[in-house]
């Protein structure tokens, strides 16, 4: 290790390879606090020739490396939990120009999502994927876990953003394809094959992503239900009726009170609704109108919706959204769990996860709240008696309804076992088979998804 | 080969391993007749372990195949240009209950686009992918090649469609997520990978894909435009005004003249501007009048829109725009060329094609239109002078205007020798490091793409 401290300091020079625990801990601990590992090292290359060259040192020394952009996963797959060395991309700030008509950029994977909003917002565009993370999230790390968010509904996860990457594979060598075209089937799609492997295949280096044109206009509106049964079906009608509908969010009466109390605000009276619904459109004229002819003709509503009528009160609507992960993390260590669940599903899903917490942990929080519009659901519990044995009673009742167990973060390290029960064993064997191809040494990540 | 010959009968039955020419001739040549190939048997199977056995026993003979769904390839991707033989995936045409709340249905590879287009509209659904020859091209040959088509700008290619496939790799394996979930990140993304992979990794037996709703009412509009340059920030403009923007579709002034006389039809006098672009938006409440508010606002305008106020209409104006393929196919074996170029580039480009074919061809007919949303042009070049070296120059002008040789085809045999022009020494690396694993033998479509 010693001989590779050297290497490593050589190549990106010594304040660049920090090695003392004060200055490694933060690489070494997520965010919700439940991953923590150790490191001897963290290498913060400044390029991708940098990051071919820290790959190929650690491969010579057989040194194993995780790759970390913002850390803000939820699985452990960006955590050194086995004594990995942390290979840092945040300084792959670089973020080319912005190519309005092509509506277009290319940006390093340590450009934070924040960042690249700013960046590209004076050209009249946006980014077809914002998450509450927004300020720590890197590009890198959000095409590694092919991240989602509140917008899927309307332009899909990460991989339908990305129109090509540069990333350097496990055996040291780079690929590159930024030209950024919207159509481009020469070869194999190694950007979509790198856009959800967890930092096993490859380090993302940069990304060349699609933009799109901000809508003038946007309305949001709170929608109250008597059972999830109907806002599963309104969700289908409301895509079926707006073709600009931008988010289809789920809440529960609970959770919104728990919300509403952490951010110390009075609640619209549709919150009364055992179910609420945030669905957002973006349209050009008078968004509110169709909105609001659109909320008329959904069944099972209960209350008058609360319609945003301006920006100011748009974001409020929202707050109360976003709100809910603090608000679950101010109770303690939240055990959180990311599924998706077919849409004739959904409904009975959300009794049975609360029916099985409260016979394990009758004194817990549990929080079921998410993209309704996908199907996908964040499962939040926290508070005593909350073991490992409640994920895994939850990730059974996903199993069995024909879910995945893993929506937008991945398996990491959390949820390895479960892959097997998920997958069938011809797509494990080819993914161990792309594995050994693209990282013969099994130096990338190796305690996550396939270990 | 006759053992070979023996086992495949056994496998699938001697009445769909047929081997007399007059019987194989069919799945030889493409539709263009450009490619023409010979093979000594097709083989039909009617179900995924049977192809899978196929496989398996090609790889024990060593013997190539090449998969083939409806043939409607322009790329030399599907036909057996040297003698091998040729797995048909037509009689693979099962195709699952639509589920109507979650959208998505399970198609076999042999399931035409028509097909499923009429299966899944008494849902009130339709599929997001839609191209000229949907009675013949199979679910199975868009995934291997990612179709694109005329509503990418709204919903992107096949892989955007694509929640999962069953697939026998190369390797005779057989891998397999039809779970049809919009979110699920278990792992690689093996359907982004086998999608565009041309054949050359696994045969796709099936496919779960996503399904879209049917917009209430459409509008269609035909805009003329002075110049190319005016038609491209059009497009933008319209992309940023419309959300449920469907289409934007490229013509040049010879190229409606040559479809309108083809079909026989009147053109309406907007015909007459030096550029049309076809606009289809589809929206809740009054299509019509959402459209022409935002042609009212689009610069470099030619002529007074065609606006389409029912459907009949607006399958008038569609039909000009489909009958441009036809129409030159109606003056003799045209080389196709399917590219995509940076909005900023495109104008120049359809300039620089025109002259680069008037130096070569004087006398030929040379159309350029297309999908002006994904930047997206097809070059019909046909008539007297027309050589492989117009191909070549046209390409050319393409690499140098930082464009992608292959927008919606692949690569097939008719690009191979351009691939390594337009990607990355590492990304050919990695293409082939991938081709090992998944097809160590190299015995799918071993002549196309990477040989």
């Amino acid at each position: 290790l010693d001989a590779l401290t050297t290497e490593l300091r050589r190549i990106v020079g010594a304040q660049h390879v920090p090695t003392d625990r004060d200055d490694t801990a933060p690489y070494a601990t997520d965010w919700t606090r439940r991953w923590r590992g150790a490191t001897p090292l963290v290498a913060r290359p400044g390029d991708v020739d940098e990051v071919a060259a820290i790959v190929r040192a650690c491969r010579a020394h057989r040194v194993a490396l995780v790759p970390q952009g913002g850390n803000t996963g939820l699985v452990g797959g960006s955590v050194p939990l086995a004594g990995e060395i942390v290979l840092s991309t945040r300084r792959l700030e670089r973020l080319g120009d912005v190519d309005a008509l092509g509506m277009r950029v290319v940006a390093g994977a340590g450009v934070t999502l924040e960042a690249l909003q700013h960046a590209v917002a004076p050209a009249g565009l946006r980014f077809g994927v914002d998450l509450a993370a927004r300020g720590t999230a890197t590009i890198g790390g959000m095409v590694a876990t092919n991240a989602g968010g509140t917008h899927v509904v309307r332009h899909g996860t990460m991989r339908v953003q990305l129109l090509g990457v540069e990333a350097v594979l496990g055996d040291g060598s780079v690929i590159r394809h930024l030209r950024g075209l919207r159509k481009d089937n020469t070869g194999y799609d190694l950007a979509s094959l790198l856009c959800g492997s967890e930092g096993t295949l490859g380090v993302v280096t940069a990304a060349a992503l699609r933009l799109i044109p901000t809508p003038r206009t946007v309305a949001v509106a709170l929608i109250g239900f008597a059972t999830v049964d109907a806002a599963v079906r309104a969700s289908a009608q409301l895509q079926h009726d707006v073709p600009g509908i931008e988010a289809v969010e789920l809440m529960l009466r609970d959770g919104l009170r728990l919300a509403g109390a952490h951010l110390d605000v009075t609640l619209p009276a549709v919150a009364e609704a055992p179910v609420t619904v945030l669905v957002e459109i973006g349209v050009a004229e008078s968004p509110v109108d169709v909105l609001a002819a659109a909320v008329q003709g959904l069944e099972g509503r209960v209350g008058e919706p609360a319609v945003a009528i301006d920006a100011r009160s748009a974001g409020r609507l929202w707050r109360l959204r976003d709100a809910h992960p603090e608000a679950a993390a101010a109770l303690g260590v939240v055990h959180k769990l990311d599924v998706t669940l077919p849409a004739p599903a959904l409904a009975a899903f959300v009794d049975q996860v609360h029916q099985s917490v409260r016979a394990r942990a009758p004194e817990a929080t549990c929080l079921v709240y998410g993209h309704l519009g996908d199907g996908n659901l964040h499962v939040n519990v926290v508070g005593p008696g909350v073991t490992d044995e409640i994920d895994d009673a939850v990730l059974d009742l996903v199993v069995e309804a024909g879910g995945s167990i893993s929506a937008e973060h991945g398996i990491g390290t959390a949820k390895r076992r479960w892959l097997e029960q998920v997958r069938a064993p011809g797509d494990i064997a080819a993914f161990r088979a792309i594995k050994r191809a693209l990282d013969p040494d099994g130096i990338l990540n190796p305690n996550v998804l396939l270990a």
